[in-house]
């Protein structure tokens, strides 16, 4: 009988990868949900599932490319479900699975993080390049 | 005088700020600080500053092109210093700035997500080929 608890199984996954190792699979996946339009599109499906035309609408200025290749790798990762309803037009819904819901503070963080710092950003770039 | 609180005053550059919009700013901030190099580095100074050498070295993989473009956008948007210590042979110091100590919770928690999460993300991603 296996008496783990939740948060040791967490600790025993995270001791196992390190995305300081190159070879490890979770750099990878660091670079997957550190790209801008995962983010956006976690972001966007926090209030729930839209279409794809909602969510190519939510993130303006994204390509088809830029869009669709992210929400494979998103579904293929676990992070959401894509459905295709038997209407017509066809109509298909992308929706955050459990494992995507638990990414989302994360994602809501570090987006929320950008818009509010970014003023100093730009300030300290000012800067950078006035010195250089 | 400004009657300003430092919540007030982030509030109105956040609504300032969205990353959703295209042509704002923070939208390639988001890209920048989702870069895992970026991320890598950032937890990497959590400890205090390091020589190019230890950094290379901590990010085990990482290419002196991969490396030395990060830092300098990282050194540009204000978020960690570069210092050249005159000694010979020259020491080059990267140290994070407080605007750097203030992204180290959000990246700290994007790479532990990503490691203690992944897992879940390989047994869903070996589901999707095998249905594929």
């Amino acid at each position: 009988m296996s008496t783990q608890t939740a948060a040791q199984r967490r600790a025993e996954a995270s001791a196992a990868h390190n995305a300081y190792v190159a070879a490890c699979p979770a750099r990878q996946l660091l670079d997957r949900i550190g790209d801008k339009w995962v983010s956006l599109t976690v972001n966007a499906l926090a209030e729930g599932p839209l279409r794809y035309s909602e969510l190519n609408q939510r993130l303006a200025g994204v390509s088809q490319k830029m869009l669709t290749q992210p929400l494979r790798n998103l579904e293929r990762d676990g992070l959401l479900t894509r459905t295709v309803l038997p209407e017509v037009p066809v109509r298909v819904d992308y929706r955050l699975t459990p494992l995507g819901e638990e990414l989302l503070p994360v994602m809501r963080t570090i987006k929320r993080w950008a818009e509010d710092h970014m003023d100093q950003v730009l300030h300290a770039r000012a800067a950078y390049d006035a010195r250089s």
